[in-house]
């Protein structure tokens, strides 16, 4: 990022990181660090229209927080699921948002409603860039970003750059690590994220239960107020030694570490940084446990790439959307 | 390449492919043209001495047949089986090779023998950068080329250049198709090579006879006088329609596109080549028949990467070789 005076709110960035049940606003200015951050829910109702509403709601308070009109930003990014189109800002297909179902120009809608250039990129892909720039990935010039959450995502950085393919490079989720195997959520088979993704241990674990498994994962989601399998209500049950949980977070680690292992031996990557909502909630000592789960699948073990912990964190995706709008980082 | 008048004998490069059975090798003029070629056996006595006595005679013949002294040549370029530093020019490991057990300075003794600046690369990885460059690759800024032979290799071009990782990228053999299945030649379990590789297919023949499984395959090679099944064998064998030739090599193509699908859902290049012995015997039939494979593993099925043979066939390693010598491509 461009050198300039602390001062100079012209060089300060807006970042929103749009999911499916949270977006989450940052500015950071020129050297990197967050000036203020805040979060609010997605909408659940209202389609593009309320979510656009619901962006630039963040953002006016993201800029409150640091005594700035959003219309001072030199620019604002967009980290948003599912396939983009950057040329036009146009989300093209976000099936994690609700009533989101055909292609919206989101960035120039958000950008007539906020009066500041929007530059919009797929959440992961910018995240993964951010970590690369200001993160655990900073002294690597090449690196694959393995985001661990709900489902696997991903993203590439070669020789410095971010690499987007023809816009979907990065679905380390979907590489096949045995061929025929589970049904993935995304309709084929035998995809890591059918064994790794926090959605589909849900499913296991539930179908574990109806075939009279015992576990404390259901009892902990219900003592929270949860529906749903949270990365922290995992986090628990493994603190308390809750074997199912063990044994479905034992397998989702047994094949991230083939599938990850694959990308390395195709890309020969000098670092492998390890995000998203479960992979930054268990943290290190399962980072550890994916190195361990990779090494016998290297083809060139003495020589593992570098295993990282996110350094970002949730803010990672925020910051990363922010980095779009930087004018010294854009491609094309 | 650079443009240069035809006669400019300054602007001819060598290449020389160093496989573990044949040495092949090429002139090469500015316009990428080749203007003699020849091979001769890999000498299976005498390391790396023996090999290098052979490399230099190869290019001598070669330069003969063009009439034409190795001195004036601008450079040659020698693609290895193996593990290279291509800034010393160190072939560092190369199991393939008969009596080369330890790391050795290729390019600087093949230099002292020849008397013209050598270059060393990996042999896939500068047959798929030949593809790119004057072979079925030309149209394209990203592909990943998979070798199909006795193993699977593979090279990748990203922004329209080699993208060789620390050195090591490209290994799509080596991608876990079944975590924990077949074993390979690499020591590792499920790898694609582990049911793709023509070396694999051939142990599966071998078992399947014990089995009591019948074949001609075996009848074929005796009757060509080989001692292994080669791609002409495995070729005969589908034509006569062979039924466990069929069985193996189905089995090979759905691995191949389960890996190769992989492969193209985290890196979204634009189009994938096959070549390799294999790949180029078999030919288009069984590209079409990869495609077919690779479709249900596709995260963006409706946008397939461009499937391709191999352009420049069984001298693409040797024009990739020359390729190196080339001062207007080389990186660094």
């Amino acid at each position: 990022m461009k050198q300039s005076a602390r001062g100079d709110r012209k060089q300060i960035l807006g970042g929103l990181d749009l999911g499916g049940t949270k977006i989450q606003a940052v500015l950071l200015d020129a050297h990197g660090t967050v000036l203020s951050q805040t979060r609010r829910p997605t909408p659940q109702e209202g389609g593009p229209a309320a979510i656009i509403e619901a962006l630039n709601a963040t953002l006016v308070e993201v800029g409150r927080l640091a005594e700035l009109d959003p219309e001072r930003l030199a620019g604002v990014g967009v980290g948003a699921p599912g396939a983009v189109d950057p040329n036009t800002g146009t989300l093209l297909q976000a099936g994690n948002l609700p009533g989101w179902n055909e292609p919206y120009p989101l960035a120039q809608e958000l950008s007539k409603r906020a009066k500041v250039p929007v530059f919009l990129g797929n959440d992961v892909q910018v995240a993964v860039a951010a970590e690369s720039r200001l993160g655990a990935g900073k002294d690597f010039r090449s690196m694959l970003g393995v985001w661990w959450g709900t489902g696997v995502g991903g993203g590439l950085i070669i020789n410095g750059q971010r690499w987007t393919g023809r816009g979907a490079a990065g679905e380390i989720g979907h590489i096949v690590v045995r061929r025929g195997g589970a049904r993935c959520s995304c309709g084929r088979r035998g995809c890591m994220e059918a064994y790794a993704g926090r959605g589909a241990m849900e499913r296991m674990a539930r179908k574990a239960v109806k075939h009279g498994y015992s576990t404390r994962l259901f009892d902990l989601m219900e003592a929270k107020g949860k529906d749903r399998l949270t990365s922290g209500i995992w986090a628990r049950a493994l603190d308390k030694g809750d074997a199912l949980a063990e044994k479905l977070v034992h397998r989702a680690l047994r094949m991230l570490g083939a599938g990850i292992a694959s990308a390395v031996n195709l890309l020969d990557v000098e670092a492998v940084i390890i995000g998203g909502g479960l992979g930054t909630r268990l943290g290190q000592p399962y980072v550890d446990r994916i190195r361990t789960a990779m090494q016998p699948h290297l083809f060139v073990p003495q020589r593992p790439p570098e295993l990282r912990l996110s350094g970002l964190g949730e803010l990672s995706g925020a910051i990363g959307a922010a980095l779009l709008a930087d004018p010294t980082s854009r491609r094309d």
